[in-house]
């Protein structure tokens, strides 16, 4: 046992403590546990087994909740006519300085009558080519989705966060009437709260964002906002509504119910490798990640200890007893035979943030039990073999509730509220958080607080919510209650 | 029953004869069955949900067989610096003419320092990246894969089976000797062969490649190929050997037990949407698709039969007394309720190749049953609703075995032996399918096939076959039984 302990104090090497330095900690957190690193191209990441098994795991969580509700998979071109890509003119402002251009191909390297751009998102290709599949109200709503790479030419790159090349899902929708695009909008968010607060077990601030901060050409996003443990804020979903902007622009139209041609009401929405991002910042400690249950792609590691080859044997045939029924309750579990110290194992185990820990020796094996250490505060508990599946698939369940609470009570503590500018600036020289003040909707007002504090930014605001006080900048009346934060 | 008869014979519009002309009923139906259209930017398709799921359900059972036997899916980048592309000469001279290049970027959309080619595969850069990962014998094997986008610039297009961008799995393994990724190739062939046999009910020969139709750098190309009903081949997966010839490019080294540092031995393999189309050109008759059980995103469709509301409202009662059955075996189905004939409802699944079609009219409510059709040989049986999810899913597996029984036979009927190219010209200048024929492995003689044929190639041979007798074309010793089709 105090062999125990003294391993435990070095189980993780060559991390950066988080409290040192918090973005040191995430690059190292991240190519230690094996999620990413980057290609030696510039902005472009790998992402790595452990980083992709995450990810599959979020697809097939949201890909499950859009089929239910009857949306579809598309695969839509990757490349994209320079004609198709300008003809909303408020979302090209926003999306070309990013965008990479093929323009030569084939053998003979040709140069190309007009370069394709590499879609940076695809609501132009889409709405261009969505208009042959849409004649009559009865061809509405068209509810598309597709999972796919994209590219954005950014100049800073942090790994998941901000890379040139990332992959998402991108849902585009089509409806006959405004009421039921905002409709849709407000269901995409709820599923992105659902993937953020239930699964990924970070809790999240719904709502609007302000004018400023809309997606280029919608009339409205939607956006959830997570906390990481350093105070900052990620955006971590957004889903907009374009009214009939882009309808107009790209001519998308129906004929409805009374014979008379329309053009559609539309939605896009989508979610990003970012998230993966998120859970490492939200969750993680000194120690490493700690990955939700729901997420982890390594549920349960069992460490057998033995001395000996007899041992060895003994701790084997006992695991193979019950090893099954954890299969069994569908749990995600690896058995650690490598040729390294019990210590060693516990810390590689840690830095990848796998939910909980079966410790088997041949004491434990005489007795039928094993040792359960969970991640979050090492907690050991012994075991009985009898029921392992529903004890350890219980304690998951536990696992995935405690680090969800564990967020929200770290968010609780860092959010607060002010009356005034030079409250928020004040604290924002101070300290980091959520910081809730009355705003009275203007673009100048926000653009003030951002100069005075260096980045500040609005993160959303509940349009239903009634509001009364005085803008925290210029005084005037407030139209919202609105979060402020530093955000990645 | 006059009335279904009469329906049936018109059931499908619009599309082409298959016995008309191949290549149009091909095209039509893909598009009229809504499985993917062009997209209006040259070679690119638009995958439709109908298309989509099909590819979805392939991935699911390949991703499941790599990942029981320890492959990892990665996402290595899209881009390519050229100084990758070019480390190993044959690879980039087989590749260079397909490359789309990315020169331009950013705000200023300033030309690139060097440009970057869009994948067309991703041996090149997985090879540059991998060394990373790889230091001792005990990094070996490295087994990886990634289900991605890659361009091709071709000049010729057809709608999945040769486009500019389409979707496939690559693997790319990392091997500490020659057997080991021997082996590797020998298993991936066989998952291609599964897919293709038990998934995809298409039988295929599997073999090797002659030399002059193997991959671009490789020592040996496996593939898998299967017969069109126009009795052409297409190959519908491949599974490259490379020995150290990448490794040594890319200097790819591991230190052996020995501590001494050796290069590692690589494989590659993939298979792609192209298997769609090749579902579609082995299965379908002039009716439109049929598609096999096991890839059917829709297995059953109910159509309730009704004339007024009051009987609809009685099917619609019966429908619910036993459907949640269906939903219970696992079975994917859907109720049609669309207020359309059902003659236009046949012939809509019909057309979309549903291999099972439950009708169900206020007589068959009476007598607590449904009346099944499969759309093979449209063959009625009336079953009774007791124990329905069970009959349906025997049904189903009774489809997949016969589907593929009808390929197999179709394909005995088309295979043919010769001995001397000019039965082998005679046979192609009448007929097509699969000629098996003595060669003696000289490509001089494998072109002289291609030329006096106009264009019949060979596509693979048996490696451990003993063979004897006089090469076709010279009658020098035979070294290998080859078979000989003209192919897509």
């Amino acid at each position: 046992m105090k062999q125990d302990l003294e391993e435990q104090k070095t189980f993780v090497k060559d991390v950066t403590k988080m409290s040192d330095d918090f973005d040191k900690w995430y690059t190292d957190v991240i190519r230690k546990a094996e999620l990413a690193d980057w290609s030696g191209i510039r902005g472009m990441m790998v992402v790595r087994p452990y980083g992709w098994a995450m990810w599959e795991n979020i697809q097939r969580a949201f890909d499950d909740m859009i089929k239910e509700s009857g949306h579809e998979n598309w695969a839509f071109p990757l490349l994209i006519p320079r004609e198709y890509l300008m003809k909303e003119a408020e979302h090209i402002e926003g999306f070309a300085p990013e965008v990479a251009w093929v323009t030569r191909a084939g053998g003979d390297n040709a140069e190309l009558e007009e370069p394709l751009a590499i879609r940076p998102t695809s609501e132009t290709i889409i709405g261009t080519l969505i208009k042959d599949y849409i004649q009559s109200h009865r061809d509405l709503p068209k509810l598309t989705n597709q999972w796919c790479n994209v590219l954005r030419w950014e100049k800073r790159s942090r790994l998941f966060l901000r890379t040139r090349e990332f992959f998402w899902q991108e849902g585009h929708t089509f409806h006959a009437n405004a009421q039921e695009a905002r409709d849709e909008v407000d269901l995409t968010t709820e599923y992105y709260r659902q993937i953020a607060e239930e699964w990924l077990a970070v809790p999240v601030i719904v709502g609007r964002k302000s004018e400023s901060e809309t997606f280029a050409g919608a009339q409205y996003t939607h956006s959830i906002e997570g906390m990481m443990r350093d105070g900052l804020a990620l955006q971590m979903g957004t889903s907009h509504y374009f009214g009939q902007n882009f309808a107009l622009a790209y001519d998308i139209a129906f004929t409805n119910k009374e014979n008379v041609r329309e053009h559609c009401y539309t939605t896009s929405w989508g979610m990003s490798t970012r998230l993966i991002g998120g859970l490492v910042m939200a969750h993680g400690d000194d120690s490493g990640l700690i990955i939700p249950p729901k997420i982890a792609p390594v549920q349960v590691v069992v460490v057998p200890i033995h001395r000996d080859a007899e041992s060895r044997a003994q701790v084997e045939a006992y695991i193979n007893t019950w090893i099954a029924e954890l299969k069994g309750a569908g749990i995600r579990y690896k058995i650690d035979w490598r040729d390294e110290r019990p210590g060693e194992k516990y810390a590689h185990w840690e830095l990848r943030g796998v939910p909980l820990r079966l410790e088997v020796g041949p004491r434990d094996a005489a007795a039928g039990k094993v040792v359960m250490v969970e991640r979050l505060g090492r907690e050991k508990t012994p075991i009985s073999v009898a029921g392992i599946g529903e004890q350890v698939g219980a304690a998951l369940h536990q696992f995935q509730r405690a680090l969800f609470q564990r967020a929200l009570d770290y968010r609780s503590a860092n959010t607060f509220e002010v009356e005034t500018l030079d409250e928020l600036v004040a604290h924002f020289r101070e300290r980091k958080g959520f910081v809730w003040a009355p705003w009275c909707g203007e673009a100048a007002c926000e653009a003030r607080v951002k100069e005075a504090t260096g980045g500040v930014t609005t993160r959303n605001y509940a349009p239903s919510e009634a509001v009364s006080g005085k803008c925290l900048v210029d005084g005037a009346p407030a139209k919202r209650r609105i979060v402020f934060a530093r955000a990645y």
